[in-house]
């Protein structure tokens, strides 16, 4: 579809919800419908506005991996221009100073500030935060990027530039959403605050921390927390994220001596390191996928007929995805078992071995030492002290059978739980509401496999509500080559911030 | 013991053998007693001589591994010099120009030639051939070397220098024996050939052809080959090598597609290739180093009454095998099970894995393509086709029952057959003879468990008896840092080559 006239038609599908009520679903017609009728013109009247503004943004290389002084520097850079803009919406904005990091090389480097910022703080309204980051993944336009990622470049209504969709886009995005009400001269029907981040591609380097320092004065009046830092599982159809999940690293080290050993020399009077870590290896998962940890599922909460329901709703082309995935045949043949192994059921994954001959060509070593790594995902209600003591006890158990005279050691270096929210909680529902004013469509209720530590960190230590409500399709490519965000997605992400908006203080 | 005094006692023991016909054994007296002890004297005498000889080639940087300009002109210096050494001895010299070899980087550097020499073609008498090489690894001070490893240097009895025992040590012991007849002016009671390489630590480039190519001309005539590329097992007691073990190398690849995958994004919807991997190699060997691959025994020559007796005459200190060897415990006790698993008896190691995560830290990747690599040490009469039809069609067995939609390819680069010699050839017995004269001791009768390829291809090629006759001790670190070969073994080294020379010209 030519993006004008897909715009077109979004605009008039809005206008059509608005003015009948509905016609996509039973639910109610949204609140403050002239209101939002308004602002959804004059987001649409000033998109191009808005992708002048995101330009500027991914313009600046906000590269916070690659540890150079210049990244760095275009990193302060980064932040001090987001300040501005926060300021430029009536915000007080605090640019907390986080000293500098100490490199494994010696290399000492500043760390770009944290803002925290806040409009409003009006008692009768709820208080939402939102989470973004401003710093990228490194690009470069000789790694296949068919434009300069450093400058926006529109092709067919997609935004093609390092950062447009993760997390530019959609900080910009909820921006543009709060000015958008300025603009109007109309009172904004909640307290905004924001904090944003230059790190987050390094690890959020210093965020817990502070998360936990400002617990009781920042946080202490946030009511809902909302991070925009995924993506759907589809192209065209809106998505909201309610739970990631944990991750706990084990690594077995087998040792025999530090020195390797020739096979010629030592072949078949040892017990062989790689031999005993192949078979501790080897005893964690079947070839269905099923872990064999014992006791591992104990914790896993059952499946109930409401989630099985979110499962079936969901919009996944199975002989897409795998065509993307360039994967033959999956471990299961139907779109609800695949969702759930992804999402809601854990996994065992060998990563490698450390210490073992790993280069091209034929060496005939005996590895001395060596490290096996593997990991689970942990899904509710899988415990991370639980999960490790399970492991280290099975682990030990298989050892132990084979009688090898070699040192085991067990240790899990990393140790994440899962998040989950309550899909009922009122932003959920507020969210769904905005989706269907502005898609006119039931969102899909989405996990992510994966493990984004920030959900889990805001879930703990605010103790509130926490929602991942993403705005990019699943083809933006976050990390890859050629990240793009469209233009559809971001200016009706804008509208979609703006609606949330009206209906969290509605449902509050 | 002091070295001077070692020598003096060791000349004296000869002394003594000759004169009592044999204290120490019940054979009959050495044949030419006279010539031996004039052979031995004059040997003794020129000691200082042998030495400084050897100091002038190890002082030579004839490294073949490292493929650079100098490296490659000191080998063409170092086979230039020993050309002029053997042609000194009155021999025929041909230096076989090679060409040159095209490394993987695109450089093309010479090859050394090898050297085909030969004095003496009376047709009553045997004719031998010694191989040797002249090239050594690497070496460098900052290695942890304590004198320059090309400054031949002598400390307590010891010569330390790059090449000492490996190679340079031996070839001029049987080139100094060859020498001591004609400074006596003395026939020599054999023909002999040599046959002297430059690239032997690189893998002997284009040597197998040349056998090939001189079989019927240079080789027709050759009866025995000698070869002294190797060590005893002890620090004093020498012996006598008649065999070594073969190696079939393996590499099963396991597919899934050619790209990783994120273990959050496809974590339990895959057949992982690591699973596949680790359970492929898994199923290979026990925990007792019992090789799992159905058949891979059978071929496997039984033990005799005869082997065994080898096996517990063999003098090997088992307390002090441990420590140096830093194994805490071995899969045996006794130093004949030891000996045998080593020698006699195949092994399987597992090397390690290509494509998977192998560097230090943590990553949450799910290697796309793995590449699991092992090898079996092959002894009689295990045959390399046999092994590699057992060993893939055990691989497909396992794979076939896990129902894997990944794809399995198995490999075998690598396929090299042991060798084992008869120890009552001629040459053996001619060995023994001299050792006993020398040593005043039986030999040790000793495999190698690696494989030493240039054994085998003679034997396949020439079809004559092949001996590897070794004259370094123990510890005398081929290819470590301060490499060395005593003073002891190098001069008795020489009295041995020169004693077996008659004793072969008797035997034959």
């Amino acid at each position: 579809m030519d993006p004008k006239l897909g715009r077109m038609a979004s605009s008039l599908l809005a206008l059509l919800l608005l003015l009948e009520g509905g016609m996509f679903s039973s639910s109610p017609p949204p609140p403050h419908s002239g209101l939002l009728e308004r602002l959804f013109q004059h987001i649409d009247l000033h998109q191009d506005e808005f992708v002048q503004t995101l330009k500027e943004w991914v313009a600046i290389e906000s590269d916070s991996i690659q540890p150079v002084p210049h990244f760095r520097q275009e990193l302060f850079r980064m932040m001090t221009m987001a300040a501005d803009k926060l300021r430029g919406l009536g915000a007080r904005v605090d640019s907390v100073d986080l000293g500098s990091q100490q490199l494994p090389d010696g290399q000492s480097l500043p760390i770009p500030p944290i803002l925290l910022a806040e409009l409003g703080n009006d008692p009768r309204k709820p208080t939402v935060c939102f989470y973004g980051h401003l710093d990228v993944q490194p690009a470069q336009q000789e790694d296949g990027w068919r434009t300069d990622p450093y400058t926006l470049t529109e092709v067919d209504g997609k935004l093609y530039g390092r950062g447009a969709t993760d997390n530019k886009g959609p900080v910009l995005a909820w921006i543009h959403a709060v000015r958008a009400f300025g603009d109007l001269e109309q009172d904004l029907p909640v307290n905004i605050k924001f904090i944003l981040e230059g790190m987050e591609e390094a690890g959020s380097v210093a965020l817990e921390e502070l998360v936990e320092r400002e617990k009781d004065r920042f946080f202490s009046s946030v009511d809902y927390i909302v991070i925009s830092d995924n993506l759907w599982i589809s192209q065209k159809k809106p998505a909201l994220t309610y739970g990631t999940r944990g991750n706990s690293y084990f690594m077995v080290e087998v040792k025999c001596r530090d020195q390797d050993f020739h096979s010629g020399t030592f072949g078949g009077i040892l017990n062989e390191p790689m031999a005993d870590l192949v078979a501790l290896l080897g005893s964690l998962v079947d070839s269905s996928g099923h872990i064999l940890v014992p006791g591992i599922y104990d914790q896993v909460s059952p499946l109930t007929e409401e989630e099985k329901r979110l499962y079936e709703a969901i919009d996944l082309d199975l002989e897409e995805y795998r065509n993307n995935s360039q994967v033959e045949k999956f471990l299961f043949d139907t779109k609800e078992e695949i969702l759930m192994h992804l999402w809601r059921y854990p996994s065992l994954s060998i990563h490698g071995i450390e210490g073992a001959f790993d280069e091209a060509g034929a060496k005939t070593v005996i590895p001395g030492r060596v490290t096996g790594k593997f990991s689970i995902r942990l899904v509710p209600h899988m415990n991370v002290s639980v999960v490790e003591k399970q492991v280290t006890q099975h682990l030990e158990a298989i050892f132990s059978k084979r009688n090898s005279s070699n040192q085991m050691a067990v240790s899990m270096p990393i140790g994440l739980h899962p998040w989950i929210a309550n899909i009922n909680d009122t932003q959920y529902l507020a969210a769904k509401r905005a989706i269907r004013t502005v898609f006119g469509i039931e969102p899909d209720m989405i996990q992510d496999g994966s493990t984004i530590p920030i959900a889990k960190i805001f879930q703990d230590i605010i103790q509130k509500s926490v929602m991942m409500l993403p705005l990019g399709a699943v083809d933006d490519g976050e990390h890859s080559q050629n990240e793009k965000i469209n233009r559809w997605n971001y200016i009706e992400g804008i509208k979609l911030f703006a609606a949330f908006f009206l209906e969290i203080a509605k449902l509050h």
